[in-house]
This record gives structure tokens, sequence and C-alpha cells, in this order.
């Protein structure tokens, strides 16, 4: 297989487990990666890193990946000394547009959390979500990205922020609503163990039954009374008006047709 | 080892999974079970079981189990046949004295979400609650549990009331932001599919980091600009509502000391 060599510029978590996952890719050669702070991103690993904080030091490469926050892309992608290059993002909400238009742009956009502080995380089970300015550039970007990952999906603009936007109520939100629930947990003294197979049998349900299929519960059961002593339970008002709000939006979301 | 004899009471999801469990477990017989409905029920099993509709009929045994709905502990307690015998119910919510007290009551709280429609459900992994009335009965619901699961807890009622709260926001409320979820990919054309290694990796994530440790997203990073891009692209105004709701309160939390 041909090798592909990649320029990685930005040191966030995203880049931090794209560099871990490419180094095991056999027909894949990281060129370089631009990091403002190297010896900070370098101190990560265990391994030697081509790293540079001097993004004009660059030499054009078959992929370019820009991992740097949203609001940095414009600006950095600006610095890129070459043009005419394939150059990717990954952000779920920023057009390619953003990127300058020296170069052929596209977007490679991981549907994954990220955090530096958990390692082993496998990165060919991402969901990637690709798209390109010009058609002619798609295959080369399906081909990188198909080293990377056993999930690729074709995502159009629009598409893909609707699918940030999904992933923050699947992910983020849920999260929290995890927080909450181990709050509840500390207050009462329960470890928040006993909560864990719970919580993954109900992500796992739904790989085989919809959501609205999967629910269960006192408000999909129109249980009141268990709804009231549950409120009464609550303590922080923030909570309770969570809880009220989620439990109206479980009565009146499974009545509705889609 | 000695073997345990079983009536249980009721046909929900509750029986349903706990039938498949115990006929599986050598040293655990199941005596009776009396359901309203002995044919519905004895067709989601392809084994002879010994059921009947007439709860009259029961002979005492080592342990019955009521897994009827909370609203009707108390009643078909009451129509149990036999005195001085352990009793408990499995419901997360109710208290051991809403049974008859003519038996030892107790509670074996199976913390899980239940289907009848997703069978492969381990149940050994499933944490039990355990409560008795009376100390020296604790030690024979203690036993029967550690042949079902290797997950045993001791929960005093308060603690399993605010236990089944948690479970609500972790389980209930996590399952419809997942029906969100894919409503708004169903809207915008999108597999939701794709979602499904983001939703393992979230619930899989608090195994060894704390939720509020493992939290990320616009919220938590405060960036103003994509939420409010966000809430431009719900049209629904309850989802709009939910997402300020949460995004909220993962901002609030964040800074607070447990």
């Amino acid at each position: 297989m041909q090798t592909t060599t990649v320029n990685i510029i930005g040191s966030g978590n995203v880049a931090f487990h794209l560099v871990q996952h490419l180094v095991n890719i056999k027909s894949v050669r990281i060129q370089k990666i631009y990091a403002r702070n190297p010896k900070a991103f370098q101190q990560l690993f265990d391994f030697h890193l081509p790293i540079t904080n001097d993004i004009s030091s660059l030499h054009p490469a078959d992929i370019t990946i820009l991992t740097v926050s949203d609001s940095s892309i414009e600006e950095v992608s600006q610095q890129i000394p070459y043009s005419n290059q394939l150059v990717v993002h990954t952000s779920g909400t920023t057009s390619f547009e953003k990127i300058d238009n020296k170069n052929k742009r596209g977007v490679l956009y991981p549907l994954q959390t990220f955090s530096k502080t958990k390692k082993n995380l496998d990165f060919s089970k991402i969901p990637l979500c690709l798209e390109t300015e010009f058609e002619k550039d798609f295959v080369s970007v399906q081909n990188f990205a198909n080293k990377l990952s056993n999930n690729i999906y074709k995502i159009s603009e629009e598409q893909r922020k609707h699918l940030h936007l999904s992933a923050v109520f699947v992910c983020n939100f849920t999260n929290h609503l995890y927080a909450l629930g181990e709050d509840i947990c500390k207050k009462n003294q329960i470890p928040f163990e006993i909560l864990q197979p719970l919580i993954i049998e109900t992500a796992e349900k739904i790989k085989n039954l919809p959501p609205n299929e999967a629910q269960t519960g006192p408000a999909i059961r129109k249980d009141t009374q268990t709804i009231e002593k549950h409120l009464e339970l609550i303590s922080d008002s923030a909570t309770k008006e969570i809880y009220a709000l989620l439990t109206n939006s479980i009565q009146k979301y499974n009545g509705k047709k889609l």
C-alpha cells in the first residue's frame, strides 16, 4: 500500500489521539507536527515526534490535518506555507470554507469524545465524516480515512452540523446526567459503581432497539406517584427542573410520529 | 450447595428475566409462578414452566419474589396463602412495609432496565440491592442473591429511593436524549448508527473517570458561538428548552464543590 504523508497542525485532544493512532499505521508517515508548545506535546508520548513550533517550516504533505480549535482554523490555515495541497479540518461545526482557499479544502470529522486522560481509545472504530470542496479530492481523503477507521461516511456540511448537535445530546448531555446521578449517590453514601451496569446496558440496548422503543421508567409509564416522590427527593432546584422537563418531554415525545 | 426453592409472583419484564436466569442455576428450583395470564407468559419461553393463575394454590417456598407493579404489591401480598415465610419485592421505590406483615419481609431490587424485547441480558452482572425487615433474615436473602449475581449490595430504603431516582437520570433520561439525538439524525437523513461508538465510549469512559472530569463539549468549554448555532438549528421548542437547561446546568455544576 502506498505511504501517505501527513502534517498535523495543533496539539489538543484530537491531535493526541490521532498521533497515537497514526504511528501504528504502516502505510502512513507523520511528516511534521506543528504545536505552539512542542515540549508539552512531546511529553505525552514515549516515542520521538517530528515536531516544530515554526509553522513556516512545514513542507507539503499528502494531507494536512488542522486539529486546532474552531475559532483558530481561519487564522492558522492562512499561515500554512504551501498551497494547492489537501488540507482538512476536524471540526464538527465549521465549514471547510474557513480554511484558507489557497489549498484544496475538506473535512475529516472524527465523531468521538476525546480526553487526554482516557488514553485507550480504539480509533479504528471511530466514525470519520468526510467532505471535500472538490469532488476529485474525495477519493484521496477517503483512501486516507480508510487506513484510519472502518467507519467512513460521506457527510455534507448541513448534515455534519446536525450530527454535531445530536452528539451534544447523546454524549455531552448524557455525561451530565451521569454527573447528576453520581451527585445523588454521593449525597446518600451510595457507591456510584452500582449504576455502571445500568449505564452500559442503556447504551448497549439501542444497538438493536430504537431509543423510543427502549424507553422505560416512571415517565413513560405515566407513573405520577413515583414522579412526585422523585421530585420531593430532589433538593437542588436546577436538578428538579431538569427532572420535570425531561419527564414531560418523554411523555410528549412518545406519542409523536416522526 | 443447598437447593433454594422460589415462588415468583407476577409476569412482567422482571419476572421474565428472573425466570430466564433462575432456570440455569442448579441450586435454585422454581417451585411455582403465579401469573394472571399463564398462557401468555409461558409463550415467552421454549421450556415448560410450573405456572398457575390461582394464587391460593401456592405452597411455602424458601423465598417468594413479588415482581408485580408497585401499586399492586400491597393487595397481591395479602393474597399469598401462607405466612411466616420470606417474601421480597423487587421495587426500587416501595417500602417493604407494603408487603402484608403476615410474612417476613424484604427487598431484592435488581438495578437494571428490563425489556422483554431485549432478551440477552447477563443477569449475573446486575447489581442486587438487598434489605430485610429482620436482621436474621438478611443472610438468607444474601445467600440466595449470591446465587443470582456477583454484585450484591446492602441498601437501606432511603438509599434505595435515591438510587432509583439516580437510575432515572442515568438510564431513562439518558435514553430519551438518545431518542432526541436519533430524531435530529432522521430529520437530516443521517444514519443513527454513526453515533453508536460515541454513545458506548461516553458510557465506558466513566468507569475510570468521574463524570464531571469526563465532561466535554461546547457547554463546558463555554463556547457561546457553537451553543448559539446549535440553538438556531433546533426547530422543536421543547428540545430547544432541554438544550438550554442542560447547557446551563453543565456550566453551573462544574464550578460546584460536592
